[in-house]
């Protein structure tokens, strides 16, 4: 399979994720000049924020960028117009029906990729139409799908399911592990949480320097009984877990949740009561980096990888 | 870093995990036939079918075999005397301390493995001496570790952190996997649930064909208040399940779980009551086939594997 270079418009098949408190016009601006698809996270703007990040990304960077758009959020129908009217060039829908936008959307000459953690889903996106597929193991950062199906079992299954590209996304770091994706029938990769530690992330220098220090087994996915999230372990995780293992109810758990836990710890810097969100390979990410030199270390760390064809020995 | 065919003497870089109630030396040596790995699970024997396994196995091949010992289970002192006596030219070691026997067998110029599912326990084997790390992601079947990390993750961690080689397990299918593998940087792979349902395996039919039928998201890491086991969603799963959510003490889960589970579903068939252990590929699994043509298959599938070298577009 062709890698998504092509489709998109872009020098390396990278795309940034759309991360809430992380990804707005700095970082996506950085990875659209770098050569990467570049996405500004709307799931945590408002209308007029979203507008902002776009033109100031559109003054940033001559590159194409793109705009993640969470569909079960209260502003999505909004920013769907937004990203219609900018006619930004790529977009990502996740988290509802990509059957809702997605016609509407390459109406207006738009690519439309959405993100799915499952077979079912990645066939009702190819069934409607989207061009491209994300699609993200368990490992990943952020919400995640109740299969906990792992990049490296779910990848080569979609792959070999549907015609469209495979963006793979879920414990992708460096060129080694992007070379692995394409082992297994990638198209491209999305990376999340290395970006998410980024010079140009948005988010709190002491939620980086936190990730930084974290090691193997430092992130878990729960909150299961509502929509499973992956973060880091904190105080706020602690009390998640005593009240699961104790066999709390959905409306236990929500109440314990709040609103607004992820900006306390992502963008307020708040460790101890905030919800850290971020994917496995925060145990493998050992500084905070400016995003082109995490393109082009990945870009160079791949073209080095070698592996001699098996015979006899 | 090489591939471990020279330092075990086998054509292919492939091992074969050893499974309870799945690998004797029916498999074992149906796998050492082929090129690879084959490995004696011990686990669910007495010393006596243990010795009576090694020497059909002797008779079946000419080619190298292991033995596997998790070191929990009570016999397992008397394991090690048995594969010393017989000089199994490898030992694969699992679940206690690797310091305990390395030294002793490699006296005997045994060939040591142990496994691990988290990057301490990398360590831990190196500083004792072990020939080579099997390090298992949690999309393996069976017993795993309480960090969850997926194979994406843990084995370039691992191999950036000892100089032995490394053997990739957890979510390894076919040779597209395989490769993946190896751009993460391992020597070899273990491959576990593909061959329990293979036609040497001495699992039930009636399991093998209900692994054949699952599909994604049909397999949960289950029963972490007790040892974590990824098994096969079904009636036993959603008891147990029904009572962690309710939020179960360890002591109520191991009163439930109570003894032979794994024999009850995997050896005699009875899908309803048994622990049915498997791994996350289960969903790939799509027939019973001859170890061989497992094996023949991965390798021209790796070899068939062409990613080309990113430039700028």
């Amino acid at each position: 399979m062709k890698n998504i270079s092509e489709l998109f418009g872009i020098q390396y098949p990278i795309i940034q994720g759309g991360m809430i408190w992380c990804s707005g016009w700095e970082l996506a601006s950085a990875v659209s000049n770098a050569g990467g698809l570049g996405i500004i996270g709307s799931g945590s703007m408002t209308p007029d924020v979203l507008k902002e990040h776009i033109a100031k990304c559109k003054a940033a960077t001559k590159k194409p960028f793109g705009v993640n758009i969470p569909l079960i959020f209260g502003h999505s129908a909004e920013f769907i117009e937004i990203v219609k009217t900018e006619k930004i060039p790529v977009v990502i829908t996740s988290a509802g029906n990509p059957a809702k936008y997605t016609e509407y959307l390459q109406a207006e000459g738009i690519k439309v990729i959405h993100v799915v953690a499952n077979l079912k889903g990645a066939l009702k996106c190819e069934s409607v139409g989207v061009d491209a597929i994300v699609a993200e193991g368990f490992e990943a950062g952020g919400h995640n799908g109740k299969e906990e199906t792992t990049t490296m079992v779910l990848i080569p299954m979609v792959v070999d399911a549907v015609k469209i590209p495979v963006i793979a996304a879920g414990g992708i770091f460096d060129g080694r592990s992007m070379h692995a994706a394409f082992s297994l029938g990638a198209a491209g990769v999305q990376i999340g949480s290395r970006f998410a530690i980024s010079k140009e992330s948005s988010a709190h220098d002491l939620f980086k320097e936190e990730v930084v220090k974290s090691g193997d087994g430092g992130t878990q996915l729960s909150l299961k009984k509502l929509i499973a999230v992956r973060l880091l372990k904190n105080e706020f995780y602690n009390m998640v877990k005593e009240k699961e293992d104790a066999g709390a109810s959905p409306e236990e758990l929500l109440e314990l949740l709040g609103s607004g836990r992820a900006k306390t710890g992502m963008f307020d810097g708040d460790l101890e009561n905030g919800e850290l969100e971020i994917g496995q390979v925060a145990a493998r990410i050992e500084k905070i980096e400016p995003a082109s030199e995490i393109i082009n270390s990945i870009i160079a760390e791949f073209n080095e990888v070698q592996i001699d064809k098996l015979s006899k020995a």
